[in-house]
């Protein structure tokens, strides 16, 4: 809209964001316009605080307030299990889930040498150290179930085997309250592999 | 999340957004971290821009950089029609439509009793003033159809028609695209109401 460059520069800013369209943009700026400059004063804060408060925990890379995530923080968590994940929003998926009690670590994407990732531009070498000085029992290995998420799991796993007894990965399998019939044939497939006995119990 | 309660509060926050929902509220927070601190200053900047920079156009109330809005502004603007409606939003999706070239005014809502939203509330005394010193030949009442839409619709063309030749709103009818059969009947029932003769002409 001719008239108003302001107004136009911060749809085309909000637009950048995953999930929101010019459309959803433009209403969220007459949504703040409406509710007066207290709103965008509000906002405007809020981002600021992200950005001057939130790091990355110095030993698992996950998302800080200070030098260590609340996890790493927590001496509750069992410090022989460590869990590899891609993203700090997976980490948040994990415990969501709530049945992993060890501690993680955040490799700050998956391996991808199509888009110039390669191993240096994952946190892999603090993984190797920690996982030679820190006497770890098990690694799971919880990558996302793509192409490059597996890639970097074999690439993790590999790694891991010289320091750690037991290297697991997540199940591949059907999701809960998925049917049979709309699932695709590769799920279908890793599902009937990795089938399991009855009554065989839950533990981690 | 307990660990990091500056990213909870940006969270809180861009919940509030009409259409965002927390878990996009958290994508959009995770994706700013992604990106980086340059990200979350743009963002700042831009909302920053749209606060101090955009106000009422003094004349129709649209949204303006300045003391007239862009169509105020524009001297190849029909001054003698003038289109109601109720907030800004609704003036862009008419000009999107592209057929008015007159002018407009914006009420800033609509009237709405319940929620204590009397004919103060709106800017109706400057919508009599430009219809008692302007004149329009015709005035053009684009509410929306709703109760509240209707009921501000009736007021304002009373208010306008001592000094207005002609005072029209627009059709109610068939949405384009639309199917009759899964059209809701008060709408249908507009649709034949209003229905017109083939061949008739379109013109403002």
């Amino acid at each position: 809209m001719k008239g108003l460059p302001s107004l136009e520069r911060a749809v085309v800013v909000l637009s950048r964001f995953p999930g929101i369209g010019p459309k959803s943009a433009r209403r969220m700026v007459y949504h703040l316009l409406r509710r007066g400059p207290e709103a965008a004063r509000e906002l405007i804060e809020a981002l600021e605080g992200i950005r001057e408060r939130i790091c990355a925990c110095e030993r698992c890379h996950n998302l800080a307030e200070g030098a260590l995530c609340w996890i790493c923080a927590d001496p509750g968590r069992d410090p022989t299990r460590l869990c590899v994940v891609e993203e700090p929003s997976d980490l948040l998926a994990m415990e969501k889930a709530g049945l992993f009690k060890g501690v993680y670590h955040v490799l700050g994407g998956r391996l991808s040498p199509l888009d110039g990732v390669g191993p240096d531009a994952l946190h892999l070498a603090s993984l190797e150290e920690r996982l030679a000085d820190s006497g770890f029992v098990e690694l799971i290995v919880a990558t996302n179930p793509t192409v490059e998420g597996e890639a970097t799991a074999h690439f993790v796993a590999q790694l891991a085997e010289p320091h750690v007894a037991r290297v697991t990965r997540l199940a591949h399998g059907m999701p809960m309250g998925g049917e049979l019939e709309y699932l695709d044939e590769s799920t279908l497939y890793q599902a009937l592999v990795g089938r399991r006995d009855f009554r065989c119990g839950i533990g981690v």
